[in-house]
C-alpha cells in the first residue's frame, strides 16, 4: 500500500539537502567531464539517451535521489496507477493516458468495459475513416477529396496535437506519408478562426471539433463561427465535420457530424496527444501508420518509465533532478530548448503539460503545502534562442535550469556545406558548445564579458525525430510530470485553478458584476 | 550631468521597501476597486490607456516610485540617450532607434551625417522600391509579378519583423492592404529553410536577406540554402534578393542584390523593428503607407515616454512598478498575455527586447550588482494561455506579475453571437474576469477550489490593433526596458553573454576541442 506523503516528510529529502554543492565550472571541465558525459545517462526508447553530466549532481546526491524515489514509492505509485487506481483524487477519477499506447499492468474496467480495448477500437475506427478520406471514399459534396484538415479545439485538444503534428510535418513530406495539409483554431478571439479560413479551401476541408465535454464555449464557439463560413459558401457543415468527444455528450450520435471519435474522463486534455484528440488529426494528415508508430515510441518510453531503478528510467530520473533543482538549490525555472526547428511548438505543449499538472499549492488531501512546486516552464528552438533570451541564461541574476534537445540528423534530408560545414552540423556544434558554456563558463578580467558558469543543463540527444523519437519524448515528459507530482504529493491530473476565471467570465457575459469588475468590462466595451 | 548609480545606491529605493504591502484581495473589491481603476491608469497613443489598478501599489508606494524615477534621472537619462550620448557603453555606441519614427531632440550626428536623414533615407527608398514591386515595375525573369516576400535573418532581424508581420496580417487582409504574403526563415536547422520553401513559389518571392554585419553565420548558410534551391529551381538568385545591412558590410554593393537598404551599428537587433530591418519585409507586406502609420505610432508613444512625470509616461511608470515587482516584492517572471491572436509572437518578440536587455550581472561601468535584475519574460495569448500554464498563475507556489493587453474590436470584422455573447466579447469579458481573479481570487473551504488572490496584473486597453497601436505597443516596451535599464545601471545595449557559445561553436566545427565538449560533439555525430 501506497504512502501518500508531503516531500518534506521525507527522510531522505531531508538527507538530500546535506550534500555538497556541485561546481560545475570544475565537474565538466577537462578529463573529469568527459568521464561524467560517459557515465551520466540513461537509455530512452526510439535510440535515444538522456544526458545528465551538467546537472548539479555527483555520486553521493544521485544515491540520495535514489534512496528519495525509493521512500517516495516513485514506481508503485506509478504501478498504482497504470493498474486503474482513482489518481485523480480532486476529480475521483483513474488516469489512463498510457492505456492509449500500450498496456503497462492488467487489464483496467471501468464504464463498464475494458479501457484498453475501448481506447484501441477508437483507433481503429479512425484509422479506417482515414484510409476512406485518403482512398477518396469519404469526399465532398461534388466528389472530389479533401486536401486539409482544421482542429477545433483549446488547451489540451490544441496544444499537443499542433505541437506533434508540427513535429513530423517535413519528415511525413520527406518520406512519402503527408497526406492532408492540417491547421489550428483555439483562441475565441474570432481573429483565430477569420484568419485560418481565409488561407483554406473550405470545401476540399475537414474540420474536427473536439470537446470531452461537448460544451467547452470557446470550441462551440468557434464551431459556429466555422459552419457559419460553410453556409455562406453553400456548404453542407454535416458533410465537413467530425467529432472527437465523449460518448455521453451532445455531439456523440449527433447527425451533425460525420463521424465521431471517442475520449473519457480518464485522460486530460494535456495528456490527450496520444488518444483520439491527436489520433484524428495526426492520421488524417500522416495516416494512421505514422501515428501507430507515434504510439510505438511512447509505449517503449512508457515501459522503461515503468522500471524500478531510477538509473535506468530517465523519466524519474529526469523528474528526481528537477525537484532536487526546485526544492533544494532554489530555481524558479526550466526552459526547454529543442535544436530542431520541428520541435518549435513541443516547448508551449510541455508548458501546459508541466505548468498545468504541477502549479498547485495543495497535496492530494486539499492540504496546503510549505515548499515550491512546479516551475515556470519556457522555451524557444535554437539556435533561435542564442539569439534571444540566452543573455540572460548566460550572465543573468538568476540561475534557470535548460532542457536541451538534439538530433544527429535533420528531417527534410536537403543541407549545404559553408565555410567547411553543414547546416546540421552548425546546429549540433551550437548546442554542444552551449552545454559547456553554461556549464563552465569563461573568467574575463573585464566582467562584461565574464562568465559565471556553473549553470545546469541536461540533453536528450537521438539520430532522428521520427514518430518513434517523438512519440518517446513526448511520453518522457509526461513521466517526468507524473513523478514530480509524486514527489510533491499534488495531484496532477485536475486544474481548479482554471475554474474561477471561467465563472467570472460568465457574470460578466451575463451582465451580473459590480466595482471594479464592472468598470474593466465597461472600459473593454462588453 | 547624469549620475550613474546603482539602484541600492539611491536613498528613494531604501525608503521605497519601507512601505507597507498592498493586499490586493482588499484593494481591489468593491468600490474601492472601482475608484483605483478609475484613477491608476495612465493615457497612451493611438487612444490606448495603461492600466494597473491591479498591481500592488497606492498612493504612498507611487509617490515613493516617483521620487525613484527623479533620484534615478529617468528624464533626463533618455534625454541624453536621445540627444545621441553613448549609451551603450560596452560597445561604445550611440542608441537611436528611436530617430527611425521621429526626433525628440535636436539633430545627432555621427559617420559624419545627420541620422535621422539617414534613416528617413532608409525609408525613402524602401518605399520606393516596394511600389515599384507592387506596381509590376520589378518583376520576375518571366515577366510576373511577386507575390510572397521572405525574411532570411535571426533573433532581432526575425522575431520583430516576424510578430509585426502578424499583428497586421488580418488587419491589411480586411483593410484592402494585403500586398504580399510573408514567411521567415531563421534557425540554423536545414529544416526551417526546406519547410518554408516547400510551402512557397520560389520564381515568384523576393528574399531579404538581413544582417547588419553581413557575417551572421545563420543567416548566411540559409541564403547559401535558399540560393542552392533558386538555382535547382533556373533561377537567378540576383533577381530575387535584397539585402538590408550596414554600408561597410560584405552585402553593400554588390551586384548579388537586386538592391540594399542600410541599417548602422546604433540600432541593436532587438530594437530594429522600425528601422529598415522592419521596414523592408512590412513595406512590401502591407505597402509603405502602412509601415508609416505603424512609424506614427512608435513616434507618438515615444513623446509620451519622453515626459519627465512618471503618472503621464505609462512607460516609465511601468518600469518603475516592474522593478518594485522584481527588487522589492522579490518576484522572478513577468507574464504577457495579449487577448488578441494577432499578438501571438508578440511575447516573443518581448522575451528578447527584455531578457537581452537586462539580463545581466554587471552594471554599466563592468562592476557586479548585488540585485537581481531583468525577470523572466514569458507569454502566449489568451484565451488560449488560460486552457494551459494559468493554473500556475493561479494557484501555483510562486507570485507572477501578469501584463495583459486587450482591444475592444477584432481585426477582421467577422464575429458570431452564441448564447447571447459575441466572441468578441466573450475574449474581453475573460481578460476583464482574470484581471479580478488574480486580484481577488476566491475564499472556499476546499483548499483544492481556494485562490489566495493578491496576485498582480496590469492591463493595456486599446480600440483596435491597428498599425498605430502596434506601433505604441513597441514603442511602451522599448521605453520600459530602457527604463528598467537605467533602474538597475545596466547597459542594456549589449549582449556579450551569447559570445561564449559562438566561439565554443566554432572551436566544435573546427575541431579543437577536447574533454566534455569533445564527447558531446561526438554523441552529436560532429
Amino acid at each position: 500500500m501506497n504512502q501518500w506523503k508531503n516531500l518534506n516528510e521525507l527522510t531522505s529529502y531531508q538527507k538530500l539537502g546535506q550534500n555538497g554543492r556541485v561546481d560545475l565550472t570544475c565537474a565538466m571541465a577537462g578529463e573529469e567531464g568527459t568521464v561524467r558525459v560517459k557515465k551520466y545517462n540513461a537509455p530512452m526508447a526510439a535510440g535515444m539517451t538522456y544526458y545528465y553530466a551538467a546537472k548539479q549532481v555527483d555520486d553521493a546526491i544521485l544515491k540520495d535521489l535514489c534512496a528519495l524515489a525509493e521512500e517516495a514509492q516513485l514506481a508503485s505509485k506509478f504501478e498504482e496507477l497504470y493498474n486503474g487506481a482513482v489518481i485523480n483524487t480532486g476529480e475521483k477519477r483513474l488516469v489512463l493516458h498510457h492505456l492509449t499506447r500500450g498496456q503497462l499492468g492488467g487489464a483496467v474496467n471501468a464504464d463498464g468495459t475494458d479501457k484498453r480495448a475501448f481506447y484501441t477500437e477508437q483507433q481503429r475506427k479512425i484509422a479506417a475513416f482515414a484510409k476512406k478520406v485518403h482512398d477518396g471514399e469519404i469526399v465532398n459534396e461534388k466528389g472530389e477529396a479533401f486536401t486539409t484538415v482544421v482542429q477545433i479545439g483549446i488547451g489540451g485538444s490544441d496544444l499537443g496535437p499542433r505541437a506533434m503534428y508540427l513535429a513530423l510535418e517535413n519528415w511525413a513530406k520527406k518520406n512519402g506519408c503527408f497526406k492532408m495539409e492540417a491547421k489550428f483554431i483555439s483562441n475565441v478571439d474570432p481573429d483565430d478562426a477569420a484568419g485560418v479560413l481565409g488561407t483554406i479551401d473550405p470545401s476540399r476541408t475537414i474540420f474536427i471539433l473536439v470537446s470531452k465535454s461537448g460544451t467547452t464555449l470557446e470550441t462551440l464557439t468557434n464551431e459556429s463561427f466555422v459552419k457559419e463560413a460553410l453556409k455562406n459558401a453553400g456548404l453542407d457543415a454535416s458533410k465537413h465535420m467530425i467529432a472527437v468527444t465523449s460518448e455521453t455528450s451532445p455531439l456523440a450520435g449527433n447527425s451533425d457530424y460525420l463521424a465521431a471519435f471517442f475520449m473519457d474522463d480518464f485522460i486530460g486534455g494535456r495528456f490527450s496527444s496520444t488518444s483520439s484528440v491527436g489520433g484524428a488529426v495526426l492520421s488524417l494528415a500522416f495516416g494512421p501508420e505514422v501515428f501507430d508508430r507515434f504510439l510505438r515510441g511512447a509505449a517503449e518510453e512508457d515501459k522503461l518509465a515503468a522500471g524500478k531503478d531510477p538509473m535506468t528510467n530517465a523519466a524519474m530520473l529526469d523528474a528526481l533532478i528537477g525537484v532536487y533543482e526546485r526544492n533544494v538549490l532554489g530555481y524558479p525555472a526550466t526552459a526547454v530548448l529543442p535544436y530542431s526547428q520541428a520541435l518549435s511548438r513541443f516547448p508551449a505543449h510541455l508548458q501546459q503539460m508541466d505548468m498545468e499538472s504541477n502549479g498547485k499549492s495543495v497535496n492530494r488531501r486539499g492540504e496546503a503545502v510549505d515548499y515550491p512546486t512546479g516551475p515556470i516552464i519556457f522555451g524557444e528552438p535554437g539556435t533561435n534562442g542564442q539569439h534571444s533570451f540566452y543573455q540572460l541564461l548566460h550572465q543573468g541574476t538568476d540561475i534557470i535550469p535548460l532542457q536541451f534537445i538534439g538530433f544527429n540528423e535533420n528531417q527534410a534530408g536537403m543541407d549545404v556545406t559553408i565555410q567547411g560545414s553543414t547546416s546540421q552540423q552548425k546546429l549540433s556544434a551550437n548546442v554542444a558548445a552551449q552545454i559547456m558554456a553554461f556549464a563552465c563558463g569563461k573568467q574575463d578580467e573585464n566582467r562584461n564579458k565574464h562568465f559565471a558558469g556553473n549553470r545546469p543543463s541536461s540533453i536528450i540527444i537521438g539520430k532522428q525525430l521520427t514518430p518513434e523519437a517523438l512519440g518517446a519524448l513526448l511520453s518522457h515528459f509526461e513521466n517526468k510530470v507524473m513523478f514530480q507530482g509524486f514527489l510533491w504529493n499534488l495531484n496532477s491530473f485536475d486544474q481548479e485553478g482554471v475554474q474561477l476565471g471561467k465563472i467570472l467570465a460568465k457574470r460578466v457575459l451575463a451582465h451580473e458584476t459590480d466595482g471594479a469588475l464592472n468598470t474593466f468590462s465597461e472600459l473593454l466595451g462588453i
